[in-house]
Order: structure tokens, then C-alpha cells, then sequence
């Protein structure tokens, strides 16, 4: 074999196959044996072939989600709608169902129709997966909400750690002493980062950080309720929650109806991702606003850029959040 | 030309083209003069010319929505996704993007992409357009929530009329008799379905019909605001209000709070879709389940069936609402 990339004639001669066979695993058929088909991608992989263009670019795009049922889906989806209605392209919606990578049906069916370009929300690929998509041209670019990235990974995400400061500085400001945390689920990353940022505002403003004042949910509403009843029937309980996001702000805020708690006048409440129903609620939602539709322009346009083999400034990019005051804040102890 | 459906060659020497050029037309491919276009479509309509089976099937299914904005377009995308993911297909998502029907662009991409089913949610589609499809044998479903079925059109909807009454007994069981109403825009037949339901309701009950306490909005959060405020600052105001769905129940709770009015307490409120977020207001929606997601299951199935060359009971379907007791209705003067 010659240096440089091979062509598919080579591949197959190496892997003991035809052309079209090598062909057939390019496309994403299904009509290949497994072990041939194996053979053909170790070799597509070692020689790091790199899919010459082919017939005129697809007009789709691809849109991977890990659960739909995530209240802020909507808002991403909008996002890559928006950039795929500027460049007339039609947007393939898929969800993992549960997994955190897509299933091999899933590769099969990109390497099929080879979008323009992949946006991954939460879903990671794994190496196999990456080199598949990397051998066919196919871009892809992980939207990662979670502050999850992957090493070398193209992505989207938000500083979820100065979004925790900023919601604990504006409680501090108020003369909140006594603040307590309803973080997300350990195990992601921006859960911690959060948490750290909650933690960082505290202590820069000589407060104390108390783990009592701390609990762990899973970002759903009733993670909220049952954390915020905790909270809130503590001996000593805190004047004000950050929630960690905004349905677990929704949670806490039944949690204190129960109790006879008003919002804000005996608890302030600050939320996370300003999800349209942030304005809907009683009273609006103080909340750390994420750039979810901005979120996924940047990540769609980004993917777009990279499929048509330019080389952006960076390939990692971090959106800032802001604070956006509305009712659930107050004053400790408002002057009457 | 002979009788029945005539070839691809015969069309062709009709139009006087060649017969690649007839093949790209029905393809939806660009590469085609308009005026040869025109003519071509002009005569595969004449000839009723159908389609026959080429090569396998696509696993794409179409999604439209006329405005992806809509609080429950979520739902909808699950139920079609649920059903992709059974049978194993990627679905294309679409947004009109304020047109009633979908562009040329789009009829064109679905003619290239030959989906094996299209579900269209509010957007029709125009008779030329019914016919391209149909010509390719690319079976297509309305999603109609709201309630406006054009002739002969497979479509999936649910009865609003028996909705509206539901939420009006549920209130006169309650005990009350002065009952408002704030409606949807007047040009949706679904807002005209449940205003009419709900006048049902109250005059089978022996109770008169009040003009003074009906409200047009526009199923935004803003509308149940304002004209809940109107309604609240009449001379006598009513002790009951339904929303006509929830995001206008929600504005209607902003404008009770402003006036120092308690749900359910002082006022009794009941919305329609049960939207997620219906569970998480304070206090929890008492509303009108829309079953979205079963909706959106059954028009895809619906849209299969038709792609196999089945032929179903029927393909006019409405799937029934029911009544979701929660926290926002309470009896008339309740009993301390």
C-alpha cells in the first residue's frame, strides 16, 4: 500500500473483500456479515481513511437527544430548527432511550443518509463510534449542558460553576445568611460545578459553608419537594434556596405552600436554566438563565463549520449565563 | 395511451421529455426547468399516476409542526418518537415557521427523502401538495388538536366540545354558578368546540348563558392574564373561570394573585391539555387531559398503516379527554 490514505480498492484487497463490500460498510448497509464488516472498519481505522465527498451534500442534519422528557429539550430543539431553517436543511430528531451512547442503529442510519452535521445533546459516542463517523466526514459537536466533555471533543456547554456563584452572590446580597443548596445528581459534572460555585460565594463572602444546609436530588420536581420540605423543617431552616434548577425551585416552592411559607416574603428562591415556565409561575421564578436556543445555534452552526473543513478558533465553547431577577427573591427582613 | 396507470415513458412522451427527467420530478430533485416541472406534475395529477415500490423502504417518518413553540409540541414529538423508536425509524422534524402549509422546500425534501409516513401537526398541506404526495404513495396524518379537519384528510384530533363540558360540570358540581370562560382565538374550531361545550353545560344545568363573563384570548400566558383581570374587577365577578387551556389558567392565577384573590379559596380555576407543568404550579392545575402523546402514537401508526396499503376503519380519529382533579377548583363557600 502506497503512503498517504488509501483508496477503497486497497481497503478491500487488504480485508480479502470487493469494492463494493467496502463500499456497502462506508454506507452504512445492512446486508454486510458482522465479522467482514468488522474487518473492514479495523482497516478503515488503522489506515485512518477519510471519505472522499461524494454526489451533492445532504440537506439533513442530526439531532441526538439522551431523553426527550428533559424540560429543556424544547429549547434545544428550537435552536438547531433555527439554524437548519437558514440553511434549508431538515432536522433528524433521535433519543438514546435511557442509554448514554446511541445504539449501533442509530451509526448505521447516519453512515446511511450522512447528515451535514451531528449535534449530541448529553449522549456521548464512544472511540468506535467517533472514528466511524470521523472516516465518513460526518461532523459532530456534543451540546453538553452537563459540563461533561469528552477529551478533544468538539462542544457546547455553559459555566455552570459561575452560574452557582452568581445565584448565591445575588441571595448574599439581599443579607441572606442562612443558604441552603439543592444540588443535582452527583455523578454530573455540573451538579458539582454548581455546588462549588455556591460553595466559592460563601466562603468569599466569610460565610460559612454548612453541609447541613445541603442536599442531592435528580433535577425533577419532586426532588425539590422532598429536599425542600427537609430543608425547611430544619430547627434552624435557611431564609433562602438556591435549587439547583428550575423544577426543583418548583418543588421547594410547593414544599413551602404546605408549610404555610410565602415566597419571597419568608423564603427567597433562585432556580437554574430559565425555562420558559420560569415567567408562568407564582410568583415568576428568580432564576439563573442557561442560552439553551443559543446554546444549540452555536453547536449546529459549529458542527456546519467543521463539515465544511474550516478550522474554528476553538472547538470548545462555553456560553455565560446571567442572573434574571423576578419575584422569588427578596430582602432578609424587608424594611415594612 | 393505454388505460390504467400509465408508465414513467409514457408520461414522459406526453410531456415531451425524457424519462429521467419525469423520474427527477418525482424525486422532488432541483436540476428541473419549472415550466418542465409544472407540466410534469400537471400530467402525473391528470393520470392519477401512482408510484410503484422502488427499492427498500426509507426508515425516515416526517414530523411539521406549523410553530414548534407551542407548549405542547413536546408531548406531540414524543408520541411519534415512542412509535419510531418501535419500529425502528429516524424521524425528520419540521417547522413551517408561521405558514399554515408547509413550503415548496419541504414538499420537495420529503419527495427526495420518500419518508414511509409524514404526520403534519395544525399545518395542512394545499390540494397540489396532497396530490405530490400521494402520487409517491408518501401516506400522510393531521394532528389536529385543534379540531379543524380538512375533508377526506386522515387526521387525529380529540373532542373539544365534550372537553369544555367536562371542565363546566366539574364547576357546577362545585357549586357555582357564576362561571367565566376565557376562550381561545375565535378563528380555531377548537375554541369554538369547548366555548360551545361550555354553554352547553351551563344551560342543560338550568343555569343562563352571560356574554359579560366570556373572554377571547389567544392560549398565551399574557391573554389569561389581562382578561383575567378583567374579569376579576367586574362589579360581580365569577367565583369560577375556565382557562381554555393551561397556559392561559396560569396567566388567569398571576392575575388572581395580583388582586389578593386565593385559588382555590376565592376562585376556581380549570384549564385544558394538562401540559407536564400543569403538576408544578401552586396550587396543582385541576385541567382537561389533552392525551397528547397517545394522540401523536395513534397518527403515526395511522400514517404506517397507510404506507403498508391498509386500509383502516377509519382515518378520522378522536381520542377522548378526561377530567384531572387537582388543587385549583374547590366548592362554593366551602364549609369551615
Amino acid at each position: 500500500m502506497r503512503g498517504g490514505t488509501p483508496t477503497l480498492a486497497e481497503i478491500a484487497r487488504e480485508a480479502g473483500v470487493s469494492t463494493p463490500t467496502v463500499s456497502k460498510v462506508l454506507n452504512g448497509r445492512a446486508d454486510v456479515a458482522p465479522a467482514t464488516r468488522a474487518r473492514v472498519e479495523e482497516l478503515l481505522q488503522r489506515h485512518g481513511y477519510r471519505r472522499r465527498a461524494a454526489g451533492p451534500p445532504s440537506r439533513l442534519f442530526d439531532l441526538v437527544f439522551h431523553e426527550l422528557e428533559s424540560a429543556w429539550a424544547m429549547e434545544v430543539i428550537r435552536g438547531v430548527e433555527n439554524v437548519a431553517r437558514e440553511e434549508k436543511l431538515h432536522v433528524v430528531l433521535s433519543e438514546s432511550a435511557g442509554a448514554l451512547s446511541p445504539g449501533q442503529s442509530w451509526v448505521d442510519g447516519v453512515l446511511a443518509r450522512r447528515p451535514c452535521g451531528v449535534v449530541l445533546v448529553l449522549s456521548d459516542l464512544d472511540t468506535v463510534q467517533r472514528t466511524q463517523l470521523a472516516s465518513r466526514e460526518i461532523p459532530f459537536v456534543v451540546l453538553d449542558p452537563a459540563g461533561d466533555p469528552a477529551d478533544g471533543v468538539p462542544a457546547v456547554g455553559t459555566n455552570n460553576w459561575l452560574g452557582g456563584v452568581t445565584a448565591t452572590r445575588h441571595l448574599i446580597d439581599l443579607g441572606h445568611v442562612r443558604i441552603g443548596l439543592i444540588g443535582g445528581p452527583s455523578r454530573m459534572l455540573c451538579s458539582r460545578a454548581r455546588l462549588d460555585g455556591y460553595r466559592a460565594a460563601l466562603e468569599t463572602a466569610g460565610l460559612r459553608f454548612d453541609p447541613r444546609l445541603v442536599r442531592e436530588g435528580d433535577f425533577h420536581f419532586e426532588a425539590g419537594y422532598s429536599a425542600g420540605r427537609d430543608l425547611l423543617s430544619l430547627a434552624t431552616p435557611p431564609t433562602a434556596v438556591f435549587a439547583g434548577n428550575d423544577l426543583q425551585a418548583l418543588g421547594l416552592y410547593e414544599a413551602a405552600r404546605e408549610l404555610g411559607l410565602r415566597v419571597p416574603a419568608d423564603l427567597s428562591v433562585v432556580g437554574f436554566d430559565d425555562l420558559p415556565l420560569a415567567r408562568w409561575v407564582g410568583p415568576p421564578l428568580t432564576t439563573i438563565r442557561q442560552p439553551l436556543v443559543a446554546m444549540a445555534e452555536t453547536a449546529a452552526r459549529l458542527a456546519l463549520s467543521l463539515g465544511r473543513g474550516e478550522t474554528p478558533a476553538t472547538t470548545r465553547v462555553d456560553l455565560a449565563t446571567s442572573l434574571v431577577i423576578r419575584h422569588s427573591t427578596a430582602a432578609l427582613n424587608p424594611p415594612v
